[in-house]
């Protein structure tokens, strides 16, 4: 195995939060999708004239909602995904990392959430939570790494 | 090497998955920059000044296709590439990911060419073939990492 | 450490490398949501509600450059993190990786720039720098790969 055993439940913590962040930012593509569906409007001609609906560009408000949560998600994810990987690999701390996890995972479903409801204050909150996290993490990781050089 | 021997042939298969997408995702980008210059259309009014031609948010139907091409390219490949990195750290059996590879690339290069061939029938099925591996990628991932804990 | 001691300065640089590229567009992402509510205009009616304003879509130019500046981090920054995740843990040479690191860093802070200074050559230059940067390491990293085959 290429995890050391002192790091191996972080890893799973980590690799499990990082997976089910990506499922829903896809869930909610697929959504948006769906809804352009629903709403008989389309970005590209052909679907409009296979499905019979608007070509219409951008997106209506109600299918643009679940577009912007997902371009949200992934705007936060990468960089999460990135600065919390090297901090496992680096050999961060258990707790601290739970912590991490935890935080940015309930903050992204609480984004989400507020984002699809249109609660623009819970929303905010959300995602500052979140990109406090990352900014922290990202912080951490490079610290940790600072000590690996040799 | 930090990859244990009995996966490294699964980790080189999924590598250059990785890689080859990177790169098509990346090239699609430079055309889409590419057909905004064949086109005379800009999205920044320097650019326009610069280059002349027309100053134009959002971009044409003809460039606005490349560019939808590139960020469903990107919005499926970091989901993919954080599933397949964690099933491979985590020893997945090397038959599965080849297969997870091998139709996640054929689905992904067949989505990008009935994009730009506007044919939408095939780029729903290639995007829904993409999708469905991801959510299978991520379960097997998460579950194997669950045998991790300890 | 899962790290290789032969590489752990190259893991090192290549880390601090993608850290500070992922909060670069991060603070992108914050700093536009904040010229939202400078400029009075936004994406969902909610905030205008909230904040006093416009609903606005697309941005108006003010807002949108500074979104577009993040975009692009965000197009190039995934496919080079996978490149050069892969090539660091194919074994990469140490120097070629910190010439990757050091001009893809530089091109991408040169592109923030020049595209909120809108200054359109050197933006351009400074993104073909980091473009470059991205084919030749994705190469290296599938040749060494290739290497690993057994």
């Amino acid at each position: 195995m290429p995890i050391s055993s002192s790091n191996s439940n972080l890893f799973v913590v980590f690799g499990i939060t990082v997976i089910l962040l990506s499922l829903k930012a896809l869930l909610l593509g697929a959504a948006t999708a769906a809804r352009r569906g629903k709403s008989k409007s389309f970005l590209n001609a052909e679907d409009a004239a296979w499905l019979g609906g608007a070509h219409m560009n951008p997106d209506p408000e109600a299918v643009a909602r679940w577009g912007r949560a997902q371009r949200n998600d992934l705007e936060n994810l990468l960089p999460f995904f990135i600065c919390g990987l090297l901090y496992v690999l680096s050999g961060g701390q258990a707790l601290a990392g739970y912590i991490y996890c935890g935080v940015f995972f309930c903050s992204r479903v609480l984004h989400t959430i507020a984002y699809l409801a249109a609660r623009p204050m819970l929303r905010r909150n959300a995602y500052t939570f979140g990109f406090l996290v990352i900014i922290i993490l990202g912080a951490h990781a490079a610290w940790l790494m600072g000590r690996l050089l040799s």
